[in-house]
């Protein structure tokens, strides 16, 4: 039997989403408590490079996980078994959350002993990337089988994040997926971005990834 | 030099989208267009198997395109190669195309030569299963990489759709894809969805959706 709880969500229609995401940020600064948006296409892997992070880095952050989904509650049953703490956001058809949705997230997870909060949005490349959430940081998964021009056709999602995993390159060559061209076509958009190509199903590159989350957290709760 | 139009088309926020997808319907019933409404993922091979499709029935069918994206166009370059008329719906950041839109969408690309309209939505499983096209039918395509448990995340999308194509079975053995699975995971939410595996890369299963499809046009048009 699954014990995590499951929040359906609402939207603010009346307040202004830039304005509440910035107050929670500064919440989330003096609670110290970071928090990671993680956005991708359905499929692209973003449940297992999370199982994969939580293992890499739960010896040294206390981690809590919001897993949001339309109406299911698969995600937040296999994070679970990782011994994190979860739970379950319904959007209730929403596509995206935005920063009153994760608010009411966080207050349900409860983040006073969470080091590191993430919350995997809806798997959609378009509607999240246009609702602050009030995350500290951004990070979208791009999997190889999605193709290397995605950056030309959701060139907002590639703007707005920080960090770009590029998941599945252990099929790179079965996709003819062109890395080279696929960071050009990312840093056109974003000059600042961070690419880290991984394999999620076998570990690699989750190392430099973790390295990654681990420094940013620390920066934001020391 | 690319020759095809691209169009801003947008949203009416005033309007009955429902009454509006009826009276498109009825429209094309008259005028003899059938319109199809492509949806999926991105990175799904929507494209792909666009081409393939028109390959297979554009000596027996007069075809039209119109590629929706949030402001590229690189897909409406790669249909114009194949001959038919093609024109590129900008959405202007929308996630989904609405009836007004795809109304705008089929004054500007002329039906009045055309048997079988097809509208190649936004790459997004949530957004665009919301919103009457005005289409006569609905397709999707879910590929193998996204995994055989999407139905259970997306539940709207593969509701709403008349034909599941599962495209890159190439590749099902690498992904640990249950085709059993999946189809029964879809005739559980839709029991008359049919489902046809395709890989729009070689070919294969493609001849199955051209008859479906042919058939669906004719019944329509005749």
């Amino acid at each position: 039997m699954s014990e995590f709880k499951v929040i359906e969500v609402k939207q603010s229609v009346m307040e202004n989403n830039d304005r509440k995401a910035e107050e929670l940020r500064k919440e989330l600064k003096a609670n110290k408590t970071f928090l990671l948006n993680l956005m991708s296409s359905p499929g692209s892997g973003k449940t297992t490079t999370l199982r994969r992070t939580i293992e890499a880095l739960k010896d040294e952050l206390r981690i809590g996980v919001m897993e949001a989904d339309i109406d299911s509650d698969v995600d937040a049953a296999t994070i679970e078994k990782t011994g994190v703490k979860v739970i379950q956001l319904h959007t209730g058809g929403m596509c995206h959350l935005d920063a009153h949705m994760t608010r009411q997230g966080l207050e349900n997870l409860g983040t006073e002993d969470v080091d590191l909060a993430i919350l995997e949005n809806i798997g959609n490349l378009v509607c999240p990337a246009e609702f602050d959430t009030g995350a500290v940081k951004n990070a979208m998964i791009l999997s190889v089988p999605e193709g290397h021009d995605k950056p030309l056709k959701y060139p907002l999602m590639f703007t707005i994040c920080d960090v770009l995993l590029i998941n599945k390159i252990d099929v790179m060559e079965v996709f003819d997926f062109d890395l080279e061209k696929c960071k050009e076509y990312v840093w056109r958009l974003n000059p600042n971005m961070k690419v880290i190509p991984i394999c999620a199903k076998t570990g690699e590159g989750v190392q430099e990834w973790a390295d990654w989350l681990r420094e940013q957290t620390l920066n934001w709760i020391r």
